[in-house]
């Protein structure tokens, strides 16, 4: 028996061969929710774990489970690590995949150097978070801690008219943790600061607060040939004034808000003809902020600016807010235990907020739940040019071991 | 014998006939080019022209001609007034058959009063001036004018795949007058010039220049949650940029750019997803002027300003142009009739230029052409809100059938 340690290739070459599972030509990963491919994952995950003298099961959404017995008989709630292995379409090799390896990595570390834990230690792959092919997101997680009935989930229908329920296999038997003692997640961190700042652990403090909204602009449609500038109500000049200022908004640092961030991602515009002067435009407006209060402040400041840009252009612009969420604020024993960790191991670390949500936010519903993140270069996510190093990869998984020995000890 | 004159009432009866092919519940209409309901109205013109006396025929592209013979036997050229049956999906009332129905109206009053003329005189109803079902507009009148040849016609396909070719009765005897002495075009302004300034009659000086370009904004696509403010490359914010500048730019009149317009009408977003900032977006840009001289300095100018919004905001700007076209200034043969012919009815009128085409575009290229305007509300066409007075419909047709009587007498 020796101190448990990642073993770094074998690590790599999990990722090297989970990226082949629905790899792309790109040297991306299409493997959507529910998929022929997200199901070879699945059933390469749990060969890995037998592999590794784990036992496995699913659930009745099909999310996947990796059991290591604790040394003294499972009575204990249980330390669980998760993510997930769908992908959005071309999308990248380590969004989710890393940190249900890195899991795996963990699982095997402990076992081969048979290290004894107080409490069972599960590694989870939950379904459909990224909610590409079947909405809503985060959907395998949502069912494990209750926030989503598994009516919802077997009834979600994709575009083609598919149903979750048609693609799960019938009839096996069901198999879940209980509930976790603590959830912990490891992930790329899909944004730019690790990687800028040269820093190879996030400690992830929370997930962003956020809004999603809608806005309208009406102007009144015209010919493009005949309507002479001074007399146009263009939908589309105050819209894009309104996008501008968004990002003039947004991008102003002030208390509280430094890392808020606002983006107009979507643009519908009527009629849409090259000859036709706009007289409606609807886009999406996306606010993310650690607190929900900063959130609401500038969504409050945007809205009121786009009506000022629409009295003056003499159109009209109507704001709705879709849905919003308050942030999640991470259990203080689950972020203490990954930044005890990289102290322990004297890899440096910084607090991070995260703009994305996971899989952690459902399970911080149910018990204490924290994340950590690794760099990725560029901060590209959701894209075939998604990358992680060897070693940033290994310094991550060997963080979350000694994290979850923390937790599971 | 007596002089002609308009029929005030038959041809507002006239016009609401015609307005009931293809009639919409909104009060437009929906008459495609080639589809049963502009059929629909071929059948009935032609069915009006033989009350009134005259013959009727068809050529090859399935344009219609209703024939009044010169006084002298149909030696000379004839002269041809003309315009289109065809609209826009849900489409108004009079854009195109009015000048056509107003020709009639011409016809019938000659007939009345026994009026001779030294040249014959055909009313021609053109097919897909529109090009809203089959690419490019102005089709039926660019065959007659030889601009396009009938295999181009012919082998013209709509979305659902059907040929022009499989809409045309087949084994009809082809019947077209010949080289036009002169071509006079009524229509309405489609803009709001006359309406806004009160004066019933638009004399056509020509039609605008125009330049059809695309404008392409490469910045770099990223998650909308994790990418800082700060390092965003984000093409939609450039993009609004440019397109409120090329509001600013051709809004400001500067020496022989008075009636210039520039337009943006369509945007496409990629990646377009609300969580997602734009890669990439493509948008369209219409500018129109009088001369082309002044179509090109305001491109010019455009684009200039878009390469260093694109430059400040570390973002590439590309722009092409897709095609343009030079000025069309009518015949003054023709001006001098129209403005002759309001002037002797004592009908204040003013010198247009015109912002979007129209079938006498093609007929310029073969013989003198005009046009005259008549106000329309709000200026507003394309549109189940077109609308005109009766007077002013009127009034129109009396000057047509003047300038009509100055060039064919």
């Amino acid at each position: 028996m020796s101190a448990p340690r990642i073993d770094r290739d074998d690590l790599w070459l999990l990722l090297e061969l989970m990226a082949a599972v629905g790899g792309t030509a790109e040297g991306g990963c299409t493997r959507l929710a529910y998929s022929e491919e997200e199901d070879q994952a699945h059933v390469l995950l749990a060969s890995w774990a037998a592999e590794s003298g784990c036992t496995s099961g699913r659930d009745e959404a099909g999310n996947l489970y990796l059991f290591r017995a604790a040394d003294e008989g499972n009575t204990e709630a249980p330390l669980l690590i998760g993510s997930h292995l769908d992908t959005v379409p071309s999308g990248g090799r380590y969004d989710g995949a890393y940190g249900v390896i890195a899991g795996l990595a963990v699982l095997r570390a402990l076992n081969s150097s048979q290290t004894r834990t107080a409490r069972p230690v599960v590694v989870a792959a939950f379904r459909n978070e990224e909610g590409a092919r079947f909405a809503p997101a985060t959907m395998g997680s949502g069912y494990f801690a209750g926030t989503i009935d598994l009516a919802t989930v077997l009834s979600a229908t994709d575009r083609r008219g598919v149903k979750i329920e048609e693609l799960l296999e019938q009839g096996e038997s069901s198999v879940r943790p209980g509930k976790p003692y603590c959830y912990l997640e490891a992930h790329i961190e899909q944004g730019p600061v690790l990687v800028t700042e040269g820093v190879p652990i996030g400690v992830v403090s929370g997930v962003f607060a956020q809004i999603s909204a809608e806005v309208a602009v009406t102007g009144r449609e015209g010919h493009a040939g005949t309507t002479p500038m001074g007399v146009r109500r263009d939908a589309l000049v105050g819209a894009s004034r309104i996008i501008a200022s968004v990002r003039d908004i947004a991008g102003k640092k002030s208390a509280g808000e430094e890392e808020a961030v606002a983006t107009v991602g979507e643009v519908s515009v009527s009629p849409g003809s090259r000859n036709a002067i706009p007289g409606r435009v609807i886009f999406t407006l996306d606010i993310r902020a650690p607190r929900l209060q900063a959130v609401d402040t500038l969504y409050r400041t945007i809205t009121a600016r786009a009506t000022e840009i629409a009295l003056e252009e003499n159109l009209k612009a109507e704001s709705r807010v879709l849905w919003s969420d308050a942030e999640t604020g991470f259990a203080p024993v689950c972020v203490d235990a990954v930044s005890a960790a990289a102290r322990e191991l004297s890899v440096p670390s910084r607090p991070i907020s995260s703009g994305a949500g996971h899989d952690a936010v459902n399970l911080a519903q149910i018990c204490p739940a924290g994340m950590l993140f690794i760099p990725c270069r560029n901060g590209i996510s959701h894209s075939p040019d998604e990358a992680i190093t060897p070693f940033d990869a290994f310094t991550g998984a060997s963080v979350l071991l000694s994290a979850a020995l923390i937790l599971a000890r």
